[in-house]
């Protein structure tokens, strides 16, 4: 017997009928034997819904300057979750699964005081664990705890998929199943490359590259929080047949199972090509190679919130000018410009360049780190089909490569190809 | 200064705009000098879309018998009441008053085990009454509390003024506001009799008898509460435009106070005309007129869950045999009719009759405990309009006569012009 941790987001439980159709996954996890608990969504739209109603809430007067207590603002938001594991655990208990309803207040999920964005700090997970004894799935509404004011708190938007991994961990689950709408994690993107393998396991440290850099399949707070705890998560479909998928143990149902680099027998050299959309790129060229230049341009962007990416300095040929290069999403590209020019006097650069039509092509891999010669492959690859590099940045597992736009399929194409991933 | 809690029902908070207007008629009385506590229901129709949810919930095989656990209900139909509470408060804010909603959890109210249909057992009001005297008004949740499971119970539907008048007492309010969509109770139903006059007070006793009678305006739980404790409870319109209302310490402003009898100092004699459709009469002819015979008769009723309202035996002429009458709502009639039926050996009954057309129009006022003749003014003013009278029934404070529904109308002009309400 093991015990799992399933989480389904808003899509799964959209309606009356796919909240039941979730039911029949819980109740073949439990007919397989193992001790239950599952997190769920608000129904989908329903989240929007009440954001909507709280931000159009102050009164006209005031509707200039929308203002709302971020405390009320959770327990109205939080109703949603409320109702769907209430709806759940009905289904369950009418297939003759003995379940409950558990509100984050009552397990209690004690969270920090940062209301509408809060952290997990700590999961009470005794009374849910002493009833698996007796057989029953516990159904936990999703995005929501209690603060230190004992009013609730939810994690902000997407915060699901970290409280799934959160109450995997207190509970002590051997697994965290990601229920989605997709069947798992791609080497890329299928939309891009049909030729796209999902992919059987997948290291943490990878997920987190790919999740980062625009693999949207799970929230990258999530992933660090399995990695930290060394939580195996499953990604898989909420739209399989419930019926006809074996959860007998040492079965492997279709999906993606995230885990230790251990655990990962036939590591490949390279997993998975990531891409990033809505780069733009902002060069300084001839600036003074002398201490504190990094600071003076990065430390007014930082203060002007721009989020800075990639940063590229080349060392100077004779130590007295260089040049450097820096990535920031395309809405931040103006602001990024307005700085940096009202900071020319300090700085000290001759021309400002910038470009919006960037993208970021990234090879991820964990055998990289053992396996040289990755890197040039990569540039070989690219410059054979035309592409002109603008940038490169390294990390121990990732390569992660600027390039325009217009060359961004053609380039993911060609290194998923590369690489073997087609196969 | 005085304290005071405002309740708002389904339809004055029913879309954004209304519970904005809620708002002003809170604003009023926090700039009147008042300490406030504002209980809401959820946004009319949310109640009843989120229990027909419930209801539907489980699974095709278990839909002919359903079934849901009565503590999912509570968590799933106890969530309205939370986004109402959230959205006032932050509608408050937005105005510059200080507020913050309350869950039934929060506070606590406490409430017994009966998921579904609880009732309050204890309210804490320690922490709201601190808080008053920082001026913060609070915004509570109605219709719910926590049971002694630490789950959300919900009081039963239309459990929202009791709820109320239970705060006012725990918060020892001097006075429990009820806004709804009446500006008052009138001495009889205004679509019936256009000359009906709202009355400015009503004692609870007779509150009591209008409201279990039909007259809509409140729940009789919550009138009997008020009662015990004392509370007066003023019954008011939320449509009145709140910036137009004197609620300064003296104003009379426009309603219907319920209060204790001492508190009326011009007591009419009759108070108001009441009736209640729909009723059945059922009457069995020359029934043996031994002891026991009202239990042969009521005990198979009550066990059918037959709600049996007025009874009528008369004392026989000769001691053997006698007459009995009584009713039923006509949707229990066929029941009734049955059971008796059933029991005729037991009964030893020689007829049975029944007629499903009936209506009771009842007479009201405390000033009868001391005015010999209002029932013989009422007797004979409906025999100059030729009404037959089927039976009579009376207590204290009420005179309640059985008549054919045809009359109805008819009868309820008739006494409310001769007791002078028309005035």
């Amino acid at each position: 017997m093991s015990r799992l941790v399933m989480k389904f987001g808003g899509t799964s439980v959209a309606d009356l009928d796919k909240i039941r159709n979730v039911a029949c996954h819980v109740r073949r996890e439990v007919e397989a034997g193992h001790q239950v608990a599952v997190t769920v969504s608000a129904m989908s739209g329903k989240t929007n819904e009440l954001v909507d109603w709280v931000r159009s809430m102050p009164v006209l007067a005031n509707r200039n300057a929308p203002f709302f207590d971020a405390r009320e603002y959770d327990a109205v938001v939080a109703s949603g979750e409320q109702v769907t594991a209430g709806l759940l655990a009905i289904a369950l208990q009418s297939m003759g699964v003995d379940a409950r309803s558990w509100l984050g207040w009552q397990i209690p999920v004690r969270t920090d005081a940062a209301h509408g964005s809060a952290r997990i700090e700590n999961i009470d997970g005794a009374e849910i664990i002493k009833r698996f004894g007796g057989g029953q799935v516990a159904v936990v509404a999703g995005f929501q705890g209690i603060g230190p004011d004992n009013r609730i708190a939810t994690l902000g938007r997407g915060g699901s998929d970290t409280s799934a991994v959160a109450l995997a961990t207190a509970l002590e689950a051997d697994r965290c199943d990601i229920y989605t709408d997709v069947d798992g994690v791609y080497t890329t993107d299928p939309r891009i490359e049909p030729k796209a393998k999902r992919l059987g396991k997948i290291s943490f440290e990878e997920m987190l590259e790919m999740a980062s850099l625009g693999a949207k399949v799970l929230q990258v707070r999530s992933v660090e929080l399995a990695m930290v705890h060394g939580m195996p998560v499953f990604v898989r479909s909420s739209f399989d047949d419930p019926e006809s998928i074996d959860s007998s143990p040492g079965a492997t149902p279709p999906g993606t199972l995230i885990c230790s680099e251990d655990e990962i027998v036939e590591q490949q050299i390279v997993t998975g090509i990531a891409y990033a959309k809505d780069e733009a790129q902002v060069s300084l060229r001839r600036v003074s190679d002398k201490p504190g230049i990094a600071a003076a341009v990065f430390g007014p962007l930082a203060d002007a919130n721009v989020n800075v990416d990639m940063i590229v300095q080349n060392v100077s040929e004779d130590g007295s000018v260089t040049d450097m290069t820096f990535t920031v999403p395309n809405g931040d590209l103006e602001k990024a410009v307005a700085v940096i020019e009202k900071s020319r006097e300090e700085i000290g650069y001759q021309v400002l360049q910038s470009d919006p039509g960037m993208v970021k092509v990234s090879v991820i891999g964990i055998g990289m780190r053992s396996h040289a010669g990755v890197a040039s492959t990569a540039f070989k690859t690219l410059s054979e089909h035309g592409v002109n590099i603008r940038a490169i940045t390294t990390s121990e597992i990732k390569i992660s490569i600027l390039i325009d736009a217009d060359y961004a399929e053609l380039a993911v194409r060609a290194l998923h190809s590369v690489y073997g991933l087609d196969k």
